[in-house]
């Protein structure tokens, strides 16, 4: 049982910032090769080409016989303008949006300290630790602070991930279609490039700022490892409330700016999108930036801090922590690091080892990443396992300690990994125009945008069926084999090729850039046929990197809610009672309220968009010729007002349910509110997912019209067409708006409940007097129990009773008396009672 | 403890069936008054004016100045046509329907008895009561016979329910058109009565035949009550599973006639609604009364049986059971029979008291019927809870027994009253035309289709909001004062006033098919103005109607719930373990899974009904012109065929999942899937509804133009009103076929699992070998117990391990083995197995 992880300590510490390192080194230099493409004027844009290119990266092997317009200097110059007007406007935003972020970060860091501090009435003496109380612990004090210092590290890292990856990809995106010029080989490397920049900087810092937080935190600590890894857990809450932000504003931004020149544009003035002509182009183009690159990249670090977090807590109560095996703790840690190593092997099958030729060449080469990755993973995954995990193990399991193989765990990271795959592939079937589901969903466009709507929402809702069972199959084998910790480490599984992942993700938004930038900048034709092409591959890897956001969330969750209740010391979560039921109805109620709120957000932009954009065409003389240019900055500031001031209510909903709940209601109703949010969530978070997806590339099937089929329902500005243009735009705020948001809801709920869970279990469930009776219920019984045998069943049940009346603790009056009564019984009964928030159960006195 | 209740015995066997009677003569006796209007050409509409009115009724006070075209001979004659038409193709539809539902009860009849037959081995022999082993009780194969026979009677009332509901719709709508041409108060008179037969006819039926079956089942059971429940359990399912092809085959047969008669028709053909050369205007008007009429009379039915069952399964096992106080057990039936007379006297305020003269009361006079039977209803409750209940008494609660005193059942009744009543009133304010959610939608239609349908949806999910806490209110007072049957009450408290409820809800299709057929018969505008006043209260108080199905399916479901993991002997439902957990997200997929079908049959239903349209407009000649009459029949056979053919699937999966998951994967997934589908589903259910209802309102707001916002955006055929009709045509299949057959979705595979709850506690859970690996651990902690000791915390926790080895029952080598082993163990240690599959827990051998 005691035996150590294989991989000496030593090792384990240099070998995670190794791999941080690489990483970062390997996304600076990806950056340094697309920085080599020129877009300044007076340069020319073919130095690349004039480079030191070796032909090693296929550089030198030009398609000749694409090239056109090299030369032109004026329309390098537009690129040039258009690419610092949407730099400029997605940085103004995020200055914006970060403004009111930090006030909030402030304000909930003083909560934080605030109310885990008050734990045990900002007391800074040491107490006996829970899991053996011949040891010290550090006090509650001591985790409230460093949970705030953690909290704030991981949401200053992740406004880093999204900054950063907004920064490339405004930097990119001109690029690309400079590259365009050349050939789509050329522009997807430049695109594809790109998104690695993004991929691995936020894998590697993640990872990195994670690694030096637990090492400085340790330093204090010392050997109370549970009380480092809680205050660790702020880390992944600061991530993720920052993702929150990051999500709903940028979602809101982009598809406010999407809908309301869509609307205008392309339906009432039947201008083509992008078309420089309509005033909201440069913030539509903006927003692809803040919502899509900013707000993802936030979202996906902060479901890769909480995973690690709740993997870490939940192994500090287990033989790792108690044993002090470092290795073994940081078995989280190294599969990320060996993901990171695993991605950069897989980005040069993209880059360096195969050559993009041809368009058809572009979608197979993503979904190759997908499967490469996947499966060199697997191999990184089973030595991880057996260098990194003694051969058998325990692991904490709700109150008992349950045995664990090395092997079974790896089947636990295994299964995540491969069902995030899975869930990948279904996610591209359903919204690939390559398959029947869109196809059909053209097809109704005949009749109209109506069935075109019911059809697409039919479409959404089959889509869940597979992914929730790859999901329940993961959370079963993984919970099976090695409960809750079992589940962190799938859903490390699903993110450990976060980078490539990324990658893919991030191609999407620079192409579809790149391509608003060769229509602003009046380039040819066929640039834009290639950065079309680009952009339809990045829908669809859009989308998969949609699911893996999803499914990644659904374990992180899970992973996060498990460490809750262990942290709240709640043994069991009985739907059998009234609190938990109407926790789960509530809970379940949550993502509708949610999404309500976000899509009438984007609805309410979007018409002062459209009235804005309506008024500029009817004022400005000349506008439609072409002779006039339009007010873009207007637009600009609309949509950031608008997602500034509309992401408030829904980041309240979310931030505030769960210290409302656990303060009034007590933690087993959070818990019901917890799972209730999860399993309806993550529900609508795929389907509304799938249902925009579908929509949009039913459009472009129309709109490229490559099959009979398609060519029978168009062409551009058919009856069939229209039809498809409206569904569209209604699947805009469900796929980009209020589906992704719903996972920050989920996990985020979920981090917020573990990290104040002391709190909660201390003070909580204030408004429910009624367990006032079932404690004095629980206590007639418990007289009846013989005190002088212990076991593990009636351990568990001392628990449940102190967790019950724990929350009478600042009740007055009768409660506090009959409270007062209970512990002097036990007392006398030869048990001592803890005083941490986080004892998981009753002691015996020796 | 054992204190009686007020209420003789004779008395409560006297009384029952005589309110039941009541309630039948009433309804027989409105129907007598509607029939004396007239529709046979010969001897003309205006006889009622002729007749033995005598004022008493207001029926002297003719609003003479309205009166037209009465003695038009030619138009009475049009009407009895048309009305005929639709009557044969409603009762054709209703039979093919019930043909094709025989043949599945004949089957599932057979499932049951053999399932349940099955669980003893099919012995003849009595077996000792789990709740008295001195007592005798029958064997587990009279349960199965009379389960089935049960089963059938409940299948049979559900289905004569639908189809004379149907019959009385069919036989009104005519005569409130010809009613209307004396006036709105004439024409509201007949609708209304005609709905209030309906209501009291099903009332009363379900009543009687459910007291009637539960006294000659007593013939047979004598004292044996737990099994003499247990066997009326198959009248719920018989109810639910009648209703769920109800509701799902209606349900598509009338949305893809209207879907598809509106798409060729209002958008294509640009002719109004209901107009007699539209092809498929028969089977639209035949359609009203299969889905709305016979599928929600059969749904509310289900409903009201699935409840009294749920409520009487955990009586039977309560006090009243155990000490056999009849009255107190026929609580759940004498809240019904009070319900009847209430709702009598609530009738008598829209038939005699008062009088409808104008257009703007009809509404309140139909919001009204409900405010009053709520009202008086709290009375009638207070009155049987006095007389019909001890002061005190015990309530099983999962493996316990809890003390509840009479005015705390009170209270659960009327938590569930008043609940439906806020569920209603939330309903009408998010679907009325006459406040801001509605209207904000109309005006959001200035900016498209897209805008439309983005803002409705965003309403549907926030009109979950108040309906899910009014209904989480409901289940945390019933469940902490009476556990499940506080719950099952708090439903039945929410159906009492189901006589009135079904009387304003029929009343809107009724309305809707008059319109229709003043239109078809080319009645005075006047006359339509009239009828479509009616309607337009009718989409209120139908979407009312839908709030309170919702909200009841969902108490009903949490009761079946409870009766089930009662019956199957689990004490405990942990969200923390990972076979309830995964039941949960499948479960709460499964909603999905169904409304994906069901609306993608709409959908292709409506298709194929688009192109019969289409055809018969392009090939036969003078029909636009009005000079050749369309091909009805066809039409009305494409619905048919459709609706047969497309409510298999959805069928299958909401019977099949139950039975699917109870044996592969035992009663803890079961739960986890009832529980998750529950508060999954209850949130679509609202919101399609909500939303769809808000879409055909917005869409009656713009044509009607009532206020200058409203002239604004009109008028018919401007672009808004466009906008407008996509979102109502979008809405058709969420509001009347998706999210209504939700409800028996959640329900039907609760009430499914308790008929079969003895079966799965048996031979159950096959495929989660896991659980051997629990078992063992169960049981070296049950041998560290000390033996000896007895208490209710320890029975508890026998009882969950009986539950876990009892699913290895059937499995043969090492499980049987260790199962034996511990029994042999158990034994020795003085306790007896309990050999049926119903006992809660362990008994003591004395």
């Amino acid at each position: 049982m005691v035996a150590s992880a294989f991989l000496p300590e030593l090792w384990t510490e240099i070998l995670i910032p190794v791999c941080a390192v690489v990483g970062i080194v390997f996304s600076l230099f990806q950056w340094f090769i697309v920085s080599r493409v020129r877009v300044s004027a007076d340069q020319g844009a073919s130095s690349s080409s004039g480079g030191a290119n070796n032909g090693k990266n296929g550089y030198g092997d030009y398609l000749i016989e694409e090239e056109e317009g090299v030369n032109d200097q004026s329309v390098v110059a537009k690129c040039a303008e258009i690419q610092t007007a949407i730099s400029e406007g997605a940085t103004s935003f995020l200055f914006t949006e970060y403004r009111y972020v930090g006030v909030f970060m402030v304000i909930f860091a003083a909560i934080i300290f605030v109310f885990l501090g008050s734990v045990e009435g900002f007391s800074t003496e040491n107490k006996p630790c829970t899991y053996d109380d011949t040891k010290t612990c550090k006090p509650a004090l001591a985790t409230a602070a460093f949970s705030t210092i953690a909290f704030i590290l991981g949401a200053v890292t992740s406004v880093l991930s999204g900054f950063l990856g907004m920064k490339i990809a405004t930097y990119a995106n001109a690029r690309t279609t400079l590259e365009a010029r050349k050939g789509v080989g050329k522009a997807f490397i430049v695109a594809f490039r790109s998104g690695a920049v993004m991929g691995f900087l936020l894998a590697a810092s993640g990872l990195l700022v994670l690694y030096i937080t637990i090492n400085v935190f340790k330093i204090y600590y010392g050997e109370d490892w549970e009380g480092l890894f809680e205050a660790i857990t702020g880390y992944g809450l600061g991530g993720s409330s920052m993702a929150l932000f990051g999500r709903v504003g940028g979602g809101i931004y982009t598809k406010a700016a999407d809908v309301g020149a869509d609307l205008v544009g392309k339906i009432e003035r039947n201008i083509p999108e992008d078309d420089p002509r309509n005033p909201a182009v440069i913030a539509d183009n903006v927003g692809d930036n803040v919502g899509d690159i900013a707000g993802m990249g936030s979202d996906l670090f902060g479901s890769y801090a909480e995973a690690s977090c709740a993997a870490l807590v939940v192994a500090s109560i287990s033989s790792f922590g108690i044993n002090h095996d470092f290795t073994a703790m940081c078995y989280p840690l190294l599969i990320s690091s060996m993901g990171i190593l695993v991605c950069l092997i897989t980005t040069l099958f993209a880059t360096d080892f195969f050559e993009i030729k041809a368009v058809k060449e572009i979608e197979p080469a993503l979904k190759n990443q997908l499967i490469i990755s996947t499966v060199i993973m697997t191999v990184g995954i089973a030595i991880v396992s057996y260098v990194g995990l003694p051969s058998s193990f325990t692991i904490f399991n709700f109150g008992a300690q349950k045995v664990v193989k090395n092997w079974q765990l790896f089947l636990c990271v295994c299964v995540g990994l491969w069902a995030g795959l899975i869930i990948g592939f279904v996610t591209e079937y359903y919204t690939s125009n390559a398959y029947s589901p869109v196809q059909d969903v053209a097809d109704s466009c005949r009749t109209g945008a109506a069935t075109n709507v019911i059809f697409g929402l039919a479409l959404g809702y089959k889509s869940v069926i597979i992914p929730i069972f790859a999901i329940a199959v993961s959370i079963f084998v993984s919970f099976s084999f090695a409960a809750m910790y079992g589940v962190a480490v799938a859903a490390l599984g699903m993110l450990s090729t976060i980078a490539t992942g990324l990658a893919i993700d991030a191609y999407g938004p620079i192409s579809d850039n790149a391509g608003g930038i060769a229509e602003m900048a009046g380039m040819s034709h066929r640039i834009r046929e290639r950065t079309d092409a680009l952009d339809a591959a990045g829908n669809t890897t859009a989308a998969i990197g949609k699911g893996f956001a999803i499914g990644s969330a659904a374990l992180v969750s899970l992973a996060l809610f498990g460490a809750f209740v262990s942290r709240a010391g709640v043994h069991t979560v009985d739907v059998l009672t009234p609190k938990v039921i109407i926790g789960l109805l509530v809970g379940a109620m949550l993502p509708y309220w949610f999404s309500a709120m976000t899509m009438k957000s984007v609805g309410s932009a979007a018409l002062k968009m459209v009235e804005e954009v309506r008024r500029q065409f009817n004022t400005i003389p000349g506008l439609m010729e072409g002779t006039a240019k339009p007010d873009y900055a207007t637009c600009v500031k609309i949509s950031t007002d608008a997602s500034i001031k509309e992401m408030i209510p829904p980041g309240c909903l979310v931030m505030l349910t769960p210290l409302i709940v656990g303060f009034f209601f007590g933690v087993e109703t959070l818990s019901g509110v917890l799972a209730g949010s999860l399993v309806s969530g993550v529900q609508i978070a795929i389907s509304a997912s799938n249902t925009g997806g579908a929509w949009d590339n039913a459009k472009k099937y129309i709109e490229a019209g490559v099959s009979e089929h398609a060519k029978s329902l168009g062409p551009k500005g058919s009856e069939p067409h229209k039809a498809a243009v409206i569904g569209d735009t209604i699947g805009d705020p469900l796929k980009d708006t209020s589906g992704p948001s719903l996972n920050i809801l989920i996990k985020l709920m979920a981090v917020e409940s573990l990290v104040f869970a002391p709190f909660f279990a201390t003070h909580g469930g204030h408004l429910l007097l009624w367990s006032l009776v079932y404690n004095q219920n629980a206590l007639e019984q418990l007289e009846r129990l013989d005190m002088a045998f212990e076991s593990t069943i009636k351990k568990d049940l001392f628990g449940r009773l102190h967790q019950v009346y724990r929350k009478q603790m600042f009740d007055g009056g009768e409660v506090h008396s009959v409270r007062k009564k209970t512990e002097q019984k036990l007392l006398n009964s030869g048990f001592v009672l803890p005083i941490n928030g986080s004892s998981p159960s009753f002691k015996k006195k020796l």
